[in-house]
């Protein structure tokens, strides 16, 4: 019997229709793996090493020893994105165009160059050089907050295709928005309502209800519980939940990386070993920044395999439908977790 | 320079940022046309006249000459969909389970066979088959409606594989649903709040500004304008909207109906020749049914071309990234159109 299930954040609904699984597999899109991605270098790559001079000028990277910026030798880099979709220059200039209102698109868009070796996937990095990854991801944060226009800022990274990538190369991306966008307005707002009626925060009240279940948990590490949302809107969406409650990503330190590097890392293995590497989208959810609004938060990072087309139902609605249960797919992650081990 | 627009009604932000559209072409994922799909019969496909066996019982078609059901004959058919996302038969059986709160998945949905022509693409159907196509539609809407546990209904239509496809025979779909969405909620809310400003509909001002302006219309009829939509959330969005109030499609008489195929039909055949036939989705957006709440509705049909990619971004905010604006996919729709008449 298919469900319906409830977001208790977002107030989003969510079919469960496991029904759709049995669906002739023409349904699922063709994906190309993520892993083996050709050689170590490209020298055609934009992102590879002796190549910096094609991407605008780095704005952060952690070099083993020091250098000239905008040369090789960097673990980690990150410069502007080529092809912005935001604009860091000029002002809002918000206006009215008859009924409608528009502002300029201030905003920052950087890309985050995970590695300098072309075909290593994020999943397989060292721990250690994965938790710089996260910690340039910090520091972006905080240099970004600095600027008060900005109200909202996005970590997120795309895999495959399918996932909206158009370069090989490992990468992950920091888009900074002068507004806080709906969907994370109707989270905080899903949160208050939720605490007004509980003086709880949903997202702790998850962690602790999904221990306790435990049919839907991946994996714990000290920090971080990983596990399938109850109302999962993809097929094998997991999520990355801090176990106490911390409003703000931008607030941990350098020795909290490794943490989230395991914990993330742990979940994209299992999500590749148990799906052959599919395309995915991992997105940070975090507390908005210099307004004025009361706010709380509870971070975390959902990952949301695309295995199958989203269509004129999802954009119809904004109701998605998942083919597997959360149930099923932790069920199905954890088994090959313990098969390869 | 790219710019943030909201939509007047769903209060969402869209950012138009035309800088990437310059962007390298491998960011287009690949897409098969949807023009000339093999043969006018297929033995293998189901929806193809002979095989009707092969799908649930028909609950409707129309049939020139009267004939039994679930037999060919037919010129439009509608039968339950093989692999429903949701079931008629049951109760809600609405329940918490600790913090979350589900209930069972309780709708309709419903395959509406648009042409015994295995290869005829929706675009090319005569106009007075493919009214008989809406016309399927308004009668499933009466009848779903009266179904108290149904409170909205959706047609919507995709084509092409990216867009969610998994059967090439030309089909559209009916869902109806035990809950108002939250997307559409989200819609209810910001014309009633647009409307308690200004006592008017936001609709019924877009179609004024629209017509007034007319850089973003394609073209019009007597009953409806075709348009771009101000904050168009995907490269060459368009939307048919009436150019009189009308709250819900389901009032429509047959009569009607050939004006809602020349309208839908002149909107696609401007998206297929400008675009090489893209993967598109189309959604019906109507007023809510069986529900107590005050509403107003102007129903309009939007349809999005599948170009690109959605990505990590699009799901961390819900804000989409438009690679052109509305203005100049306008522009690009009306010229192939004037070329090719």
């Amino acid at each position: 019997m298919p469900e319906l299930r409830k977001n208790p954040v977002t107030r989003e609904w969510v079919i469960v229709a496991e029904t759709r699984s049995q669906r002739p597999l023409e349904t699922t899109i063709p994906h190309e793996s993520s892993i083996s991605k050709g050689p170590a270098f490209d020298p055609d790559c934009p992102f590879c090493p002796g190549n910096e001079s094609q991407t605008p000028r780095e704005v952060l990277a952690f070099r083993s020893t020091p250098g000239a910026g905008d040369t090789p030798g960097w673990n980690v880099r990150v410069t502007p994105n080529k092809y912005p979709a935001l604009l860091v220059e000029g002002d809002l200039a918000r206006r009215g165009l008859g009924m409608y209102d528009c502002m300029n698109g201030i905003g920052a868009h950087e890309v985050v160059i995970e590695t300098p070796a072309h075909n290593l996937p994020f999943a397989d990095l060292p721990t250690a050089h994965c938790a710089d990854v996260f910690w340039a991801c910090r520091e972006r944060f905080v240099d970004l907050s600095r600027d008060r226009r900005f109200k909202y800022i996005l970590f997120f990274r795309n895999e495959g295709r399918v996932a909206g990538v158009s370069l090989d190369h490992p990468h992950s991306q920091i888009i900074a928005l002068p507004m806080v966008p709906m969907d994370v307005m109707a989270e905080i707002e899903g949160m208050s309502h939720y605490a007004e009626y509980r003086d709880r925060c949903p997202y702790c009240d998850m962690v602790d209800q999904e221990r306790e279940s435990a049919d839907r948990v991946l994996f714990e590490t000290a920090s971080y519980l990983i596990f399938e949302p109850f109302a999962s809107r993809f097929a094998f969406e997991t999520w990355v939940v801090p176990k106490i409650h911390q409003p703000s990503f931008a607030e941990l330190d350098y020795d909290a990386m490794p943490a989230v590097a395991e914990a993330v890392q742990g979940a994209l293995r299992h999500i590749d070993r148990c799906l052959g590497s599919p395309p995915y989208n991992l997105a940070m959810h975090t507390m908005p920044i210099n307004t004025s609004r009361p706010e709380d938060f509870h971070w975390h990072i959902q990952i949301t395999p695309r295995l199958a087309a989203t269509g004129g139902f999802e954009l119809g609605t904004g109701v998605y439908i998942n083919p597997i249960s959360p149930e099923e797919s932790a069920r199905r992650l954890r088994e090959s977790a313990a098969e390869t081990r």
